[in-house]
């Protein structure tokens, strides 16, 4: 048994059993990320690992995850890549940019205030050994104030709700507040890996350089350079490859700064010019491998590091408050935001609701956390499920609060399933 | 400077330098492939790294070789899965396998039975020490009977032959001199191991078990199932998912034989439906991530094994010896089998041309022999070469040769550049 059939038995695994749980979560009207989530948390030590441990020993050794690590890494720049390029700006600009920055701070400000009041309790319990107070608090707030932007994406794309009004303006409300959470994080990291202020400037300087760069040069050069290589509006083939080797290079760039790769793809989407047929293709040939055979990896090495003791006897009301905090600041926050921006009740809560989905990003931000030892394994168990919870409760109060608005045609809404 | 953005920065380069490659080429006439391939050799030591050998032994450090060796493979099982689910039975069943048999197997046994000729002068100067003359003579010969199935497929497709007499006879033809030179390749490789015949009766009753198990049992499933899952002739996305599963799972069996994951990939596309709108969305899916993104890394994977000092003064005549009777052994061979199964000489030579395609699969192969041991890096940089040199001689001399006979239209033979 080599390396690579190792790692093509994991990938038949994974893949194989994120499409079984995709399916039949699809049947509850939900859609397939949760699955998918699922799945990788259940290919963990929580219900693999319970049932065949010496089986999931074998097929998860950690030298048979080094493969398994970078595609799940190249999947996520990829469909980031994607979501940057599908971007729109709100419509009627200034309002709705003015809209989003309400949203998208609140409901970053609030749950993090929630997390600082929860902090101590947490930390008495679950704090590793010889973390201090302030990394874990601070990073036990960040945390809750993270919207998953790829899975509210996705949640918007498999109803169909991408293009509309709300959905516009949840994007740009969820990217503001991503970036946001992610300047604290870093913050955080910063603070835990004692790199100090020094590191936090960096990164914002070089983000705001590479930002410029992709802006100021690279967005009417790649335009100019798509138009001639496209033929009866049909990019070329090594299109693709050229577009892909530039948003890993920017993925490269916002890695290396300390901020995450997807970042830097993030941008290098949103360099591609809107509107283009030629766009629409590129999306569709990317973006099937990236969300449908890559990220179901990035969720299985999720749930390969989460613990059964979350689930002792002793844990399960913390893991309710946890639950309760984060679901109420999201809400709270988001909410609050949209009814100062003039929005109807019905809209502030359908963007409370879906800046409460935390799945992707969460998990990565958890995965950060634990890799700099500011939680353990406990605690990040417990908010894996939180945002398994808060991403499964979305569509069914999304989908209730749109009902007869936004009715997707059929077609469209099987199609990402 | 952490893994994601090693491996990204890894990715950009490659992918950069191969696009620029393809299209430099392109511009001579050549298919993209052979870009590709001198993309990934000039990132091996004789390009990049003598120019800049303290960045090259630090972006490409062995350590960050695992998640690019992990992507390669995966790209290799996904292209050969799509070969597989194109391929279509030669035209006049049993006279065109007949003819396909012939050409198969004299492209194979011609150059072996020249290269064991060859093989006490090369043996005296190349064996690393301690590998004994027959060994290595039964290398040799194998990795001069290999023809690239998949670089053959992609020519053909560049050039739009692929549904042509020709080429699908190329194509049947390559599918069994492969097969051949694998099983005697895997003969080889047992002999070294000292695995002995067991692991090779072993490797055929295996194979032969998987292939049943396909024909008999999966294909009437899959095609009773993709008819079911698909939305107005397109499939659900989830339909993508599964086939991956499936072709990684079969790809892990074969592997796991000791034959290579290729095989089971190809078996596995195989067994899908012909003729189909569905199928052509999927194969469209695929093959442009796994063409474009990950078969680069596979040909930088096999430059970085490459040595300067196969280009020594003294090694030259070598080279040049070892190329012409790598070139000669396929004419002959495959020529000879197309005459005796009645084509005509144009025919026969183009068939011939096609056939000493050696490209990917003689990377792969030459990797396996390094990997075990038989031959050094010198020997592995000549046959690379000899691979380069014979993949770029045979679209010129099938263009000369089928000019004016299949005419592609022009937007599908730039549509792969």
């Amino acid at each position: 048994m080599n390396a690579t059939s190792h790692l093509l038995l994991q990938l038949a695994l994974i893949l194989g059993l994120a499409r079984l749980l995709a399916w039949l979560l699809g049947r509850l009207g939900q859609p397939p990320v949760i699955g998918e989530m699922i799945a990788g948390f259940l290919l963990g030590p929580i219900a693999f690992g319970a049932l065949a441990p010496e089986l999931h020993r074998w097929l998860f050794a950690p030298e048979h995850l080094v493969a398994l690590n970078g595609i799940s890494q190249i999947g996520l720049v990829l469909f980031m890549f994607v979501i940057g390029a599908e971007l729109r700006a709100p419509h009627g600009a200034r309002a709705g940019l003015l809209a989003a920055a309400w949203i998208g701070v609140l409901a970053v400000v609030v749950p993090v205030a929630l997390g600082l009041g929860l902090a101590p309790l947490l930390h008495a319990h679950y704090a590793p050994d010889g973390v201090g107070f302030w990394p874990f608090a601070l990073f036990l707030a960040v945390s809750l104030g993270i919207t998953a932007f790829p899975v509210l994406a996705r949640i918007l794309k498999d109803r169909d709700l991408t293009r509309g009004a709300v959905g516009q303006l949840a994007l740009a409300a969820a990217a503001i507040a991503d970036a946001l959470a992610w300047i604290l994080l870093a913050l955080v990291v910063a603070l835990v890996g004692a790199q100090g202020w020094q590191g936090f400037a960096r990164a914002l300087v070089g983000l705001a350089a590479i930002a410029a760069l992709g802006f100021v040069l690279l967005r009417p050069l790649i335009a100019r350079w798509l138009a001639r290589h496209a033929d009866d509006g049909r990019p070329t083939g090594g299109v693709l490859g050229v577009l892909l080797a530039g948003a890993c290079a920017m993925a490269a760039a916002t890695e290396w700064l300390g901020l995450h790769a997807v970042f830097g793809a993030f941008l290098f989407g949103l360099c591609l010019p809107r509107d283009d047929r030629l766009l629409e293709i590129l999306i569709e040939r990317i973006e099937h491998v990236a969300v449908l055979a890559l990220m179901p990896v990035f969720f299985a090495l999720a749930g390969l590091n989460t613990s059964a003791d979350a689930f002792a006897a002793a844990a399960l009301p913390m893991l309710g408050l946890v639950l309760a905090v984060a679901i109420a600041g999201k809400l709270l926050g988001a909410g609050a935001g949209a009814r100062i921006a003039g929005l109807p009740w019905r809209s502030a809560l359908t963007l409370g609701a879906l800046m409460n989905t935390r799945g992707l990003m969460e998990l990565i931000v958890l995965k950060v956390g634990l890799d700099a030892g500011v939680i353990g394994h406990e605690l990040f168990t417990m908010l894996t499920v939180m945002a398994i919870v808060t991403t499964l409760m979305t569509s069914p109060i999304v989908g209730w609060l749109t009902r007869g608005r936004h009715a997707a045609p059929q077609g469209l809404a099987r199609e990402s399933q």
